[in-house]
């Protein structure tokens, strides 16, 4: 059984988008990537977090239902949980923040739990970096340490930033911020130079677009999955490394071979979590609709062309 | 050998982008259409169009070259030939034309040459609904009829476009377009929506982001390949069109199943357009390159997963 260490933020959402607009809901990086992860048997999903006292004890129980261990998740008493509200407009491709309350955030100190200090897998939710780099450093010789990151932390941390990118093997970034990261438009020359800060493997999110895998010279594809409608695109980033994460720790082969087939898990997975508010989605999916989805994902992309 | 009709504008351009700026040089739907059609062998090809008696003798000569039969290619005298200009902007997706020049276009029609009056396959490019008409009912019984088309026809004759979009098998054109055809955001209604209104397959173009094959409730997804630079996406759509055309004559079939490789043939040929201004890559084009790109989609989007 495999160890994931899944860290980045338990949130509260507030999602306003074109086909309405949610309460305070169930939200955070780590709880997407957690719950993606979820999917694959003979995981062990742990997540680093932290919540205030505000945070639903019901919320908690869903993490324990997906079989997903928190001991990692520090409550502060008297705290309040992370607050992100944010809008979409008709494109779905655009968004607004509208509100962010870091809260406990602010002066989070994070401490991976005894059992996880010898995780296979490390992924790095959106968070500050200094939190980032604090969880590397704890974490003794894990086989794959895997980073998501936001444009954010370019433009307030830069310098931090970098530290954590050279020691990652794996980075996940969309394809502005890898424009902006690396100060290229071509994302071929920016997966290049961004390799060249440190990740062997280079993974651009380019959203309803699909996501590219750059690995020395070699390159892979994989598109998103058109969909009827898009209701919600919060969390389907992290979705994505969820079940990129999720495949690798399952089937513990990091040949790039493998990690395009990581790669349309982690995309089969996200196009379900963009079809309902929230992690709504992702709490009612059945293991069948996943294969279903992943055969369409082959009809989708697979062609016999003679070469020769 | 197949007889593939190709029509369009034959054209001067003048192109800016952010390398730089053309003088007046060739351009036109048909031109990059038969241009791209020309790398098959066993292919008839021949365009109808329309040029001034200032169009230079080493483009028709071009033509020849590469095999093209030009008989349907009018020259007016004293006619001056069709001139677009354009401007394209940093992210190379978005222009602005900056001059159009209809001149002999202007009262063009069209007049198909006996010998291809029993094309197997004739690829309207984009150009007045009322030029694409009369040329599908001047050829008899062809085994498939390719539309391309712009926004601005929908603006303007947009009544006389939905009599040729109910005659033709396919339908090419790009995202915004078939957004606004079928008034739908989502492709994937967008497609059916359109399909409802006469073609039987959709592909939709989305430049950069690759092209989506739309028929029945099937769906076909070809990224576009990623390249270092990309210097002047003029004429793209046309060489995916010629390229997705000619490979269809060239193997006379028709099915889903060859389209999708259609699809790979014409998103490869595109690939090369677009790294050099106009079509000077085209007109240096070898075959070993063409087959060595090929062997980069598979590449690039080919992957082996275990559904069972």
């Amino acid at each position: 059984m495999s160890k994931l260490l899944c860290v980045g933020t338990v949130a509260f959402d507030q999602i306003e988008t074109p086909f309405g607009k949610t309460d305070k809901i169930l939200g955070g990086a780590a709880t997407y990537i957690s719950l993606s992860a979820s999917n694959f048997d003979h995981v062990d999903v742990g997540v680093v977090s932290v919540i205030g006292d505000d945070f639903p004890k019901e919320y908690l129980d869903l993490f324990m239902k997906y079989n997903i261990n928190i001991d990692g998740l520090k409550i502060i008493d008297g705290g309040k949980t992370f607050f992100w509200s944010g809008l979409y407009h008709n494109d779905m491709n655009t968004r607004d923040t509208l509100d962010t309350q870091l809260n406990v955030l602010e002066n989070f100190d994070p401490v991976v739990p005894q059992h996880y200090l010898d995780s296979d897998i490390v992924m790095l939710g959106n968070l500050h970096p200094a939190v980032q780099m604090s969880v590397i450093n704890q974490v003794k010789k894990p086989k794959l340490v895997i980073l998501d990151t936001m444009n954010f932390w370019m433009d307030t941390t830069l310098e931090l930033l970098l530290e954590v990118i050279a020691k990652v093997d794996v980075i996940t970034i969309n394809d502005e911020e890898a424009r902006q990261l690396s100060g290229e438009y071509s994302l071929v020359k920016a997966a290049r130079k961004i390799s060249e800060m440190g990740p062997k493997y280079v993974v651009i999110k380019k959203g309803e677009h699909g996501a590219l895998l750059f690995y020395k010279n070699e390159m892979f594809f994989a598109p998103a999955l058109p969909l009827e409608e898009i209701f919600d695109p919060t969390g389907a980033g992290d979705t994505f490394a969820g079940g990129f994460s999720g495949y690798l720790a399952q089937t513990k082969d990091i040949s790039f071979k493998n990690m395009k087939r990581a790669i349309i898990h982690g995309s089969n997975l996200a196009s379900f979590c963009v079809e309902k508010f929230g992690t709504e989605k992702m709490l009612s999916l059945k293991e069948d609709e996943i294969k279903k989805r992943l055969s369409n994902f082959e009809a989708l992309t697979q062609f016999e062309i003679n070469l020769t």
